[in-house]
């Protein structure tokens, strides 16, 4: 028969989705180039030449089995190495071969360090603002997710509020930085403190407890910084990675999980991911995309369009009077909306073809998502729109 | 807490595993070239310069967006539709896009397919012998495998064993045609009985039972015949297939479920397996895997040498007194072995640097199993090794 509670998820009601479609009918409309669409988190850079030479030169010089055949269920080892060099030159921590997952994206990557931690009816705690999709990730591994209320100042961590919520039942903690939808960046008093808290509860509770960072926005990072790297500060750190973001490679389904050299068995853990796999499908992602990314290591798209298009938009909210906390990263801004009921307010935008989030499915009730991975001409011609919607609560 | 279930996998004994690392250990000793290897099925013919020129044009002149941008979690709409009027027009069943869901391979597709049709606790039924990563398949859904014995004279289906394990528990039943690792193709007889004791149970029981026919080998068929499709016998039936066999590319992991547009709810499962995705981690397969395998739909690798190499060797067993059935496709031959004990007949083997897999993870012990996948000239050359071997048991 079939599965009912999968079928009753199809009649889940999905702003996003009607938002998207509004937005594709009004494009159709008045041409979608005037419709101000910040509904999407698709990269809107190219993929480097790098990576598309790469791959075509793969293609015109590999023999078939070794471009097109099977992969080592652990991923393929030059592969691994690679990608583990990278990490160790770049952050410090002894990466070798053995630490390294190859996955689908960040999606793959969670789906196998979740359930690699963890077993059915455990607690996950995460943190709000939430990427929505962290509820199917966390539910259908048969865990329970907890999610920390927003710290709304600056949307770090309101340690008091985490440790109240830890318990010997949680098996691992959930975060993302830079953090989809606020954009901020934990900083590294947030990521220290952090790491103490669990320490202290690992040992209070007599077992590991994770932390699972998902990090497929480690590159976008604006103001000359670089992201405080979540493993260096605690050791039991799975780090889940897509090249979705910083190659815009999102349709390759392309990441990894880095698992920290001094966690808890960590020679042990990525062949337990490979055992996962076998009963969630996945046997390693795409040789061609595990081959493209390990050959571009270390290379990003221009990614500076999101810098320039944080500023214009941070400047414009700000002149308008919104309430925002100034993102480090991503392509997201995550501003108050200007009634309580931010459904209302985003629904008031449509009315300028401004598309707009509202932020209930992020675990943030009275706030929205703008995601500015659209051309800058665009943003800057969508500010007048933003001035008139703010001109409507004045 | 590390996951002590999938942890303890880990020291689980694989035989394959075993051989193929003799195999490996030996060739570095006496040069892969005498090891006559026939444990892996790891396609050996070069994948078509269609598909590779294929995607290097796309590399070439697609725009980085409609290349490597996101998929839509049904999978891409021109893929979808190029696969559904290749099925249609092939197979005779009115199949549109809405029935096509790409996934990572066939193991992508059942890990799908099996969770869509049952609940937790739900029993599966399979055939022996059967693909043993069948176990975790299943198992990892919470559902139960229950083996209907081989019927070793031609490895089709025993009916009345069928029939009497059926009960109101059986969510789905699991078919692998052509068989890996029997190289039998089902015959049209035998899916006419099989779908008739399905309808008679679904009426008896009062619930649909799904079909989950797996089909990485359907193209592998020899003596110019098809592979009766299972689908076009049975409405309730979803195709998993793989295009690693077909076009030898089981390293980009490339599949679909077809649905057929009779099921129950047809228009609905493909939805319902893209909420399957979200908690599995799935999100589609490659964009580039889709684009390029939609773009060679019908055109196969030249598959001719399997069929070669099947002749060579079912020649000679039967010469040398095996009892082996005939396959009618894939790229495996199955013979009793000439002990009960089929482990120490391949230990045996061994001996004449011939790696034969036996058969009890097949779930026909006493047998044994050769992939010949290999080149014809070292099928030729291992003939010697089979009749001493064959003598040391006269």
């Amino acid at each position: 028969m079939i599965n009912e509670t999968y079928k009753a998820r199809l009649s889940a009601k999905s702003v996003i989705r009607e938002l998207s479609e509004y937005a594709t009918a009004r494009g159709q409309e008045i041409g979608y180039e005037n419709v101000f669409d910040y509904s999407l988190g698709n990269p809107s850079v190219p993929t480097p030449k790098e990576y598309n030479d790469s791959v075509i030169k793969m293609y015109e010089t590999m023999d078939s089995m070794s471009l097109h055949g099977y992969s080592p269920s652990l991923g393929r080892p030059d592969v691994r190495e690679d990608i583990a060099a990278y990490l160790a030159k770049t952050y410090g921590l002894p990466y070798t071969a053995g630490h390294i997952f190859p996955t689908t994206g960040a999606a793959g990557a969670l789906a196998h360090a979740l359930r690699l931690v963890s077993k059915p009816g455990d607690e996950v705690i995460g943190f709000a603002p939430y990427f929505p999709e962290y509820g199917p990730y966390v539910g259908d591994c048969g865990l329970n997710l907890r999610i920390v209320p927003a710290q709304v100042e600056d949307f770090q961590i309101d340690m008091a509020a985490f440790e109240s919520m830890m318990n010997p039942n949680v098996a691992a903690v959930l975060i993302n930085s830079p953090n989809n939808p606020s954009g901020v960046v934990y900083s590294e008093e947030t990521l220290k403190n952090l790491a103490d808290i669990l320490r202290k509860k690992q040992d209070e509770y007599g077992h590991e407890i994770f932390l699972i960072s998902d990090e497929p926005y480690r590159e976008i990072v604006f103001d000359g910084k670089e992201c405080p790297y979540p493993s260096r500060y605690y050791d039991n750190t799975l780090s889940c990675y897509s090249y979705s973001k910083s190659l815009s490679l999102p349709g390759e389904r392309i990441g990894y999980v880095a698992v920290n050299p001094a966690a808890k068995d960590a020679d042990l853990l990525v062949p337990i991911m490979a055992q996962i796999s076998r009963g969630i499908g996945h046997n390693c992602p795409s040789s061609t995309a595990q081959l493209g990314v390990a050959s571009v290591c270390g290379i990003t798209s221009d990614l500076s369009v999101y810098e320039t298009n944080r500023n214009i938009l941070y400047a414009k909210l700000t002149e308008l009077g919104f309430t925002v906390v100034k993102p480090g990263g991503t392509f997201y801004i995550f501003p108050k909306a200007l009634e309580d009921d931010s459904v209302a307010f985003c629904k008031k935008a449509l009315e300028y073809d401004l598309v707009l989030v509202p932020a209930d499915n992020f675990g943030c009730p009275g706030y929205f998502r703008m995601a500015y991975c659209i051309d800058t001409e665009k943003v800057e011609r969508s500010l007048p729109a933003l001035e008139r919607l703010a001109a409507d609560y004045k």
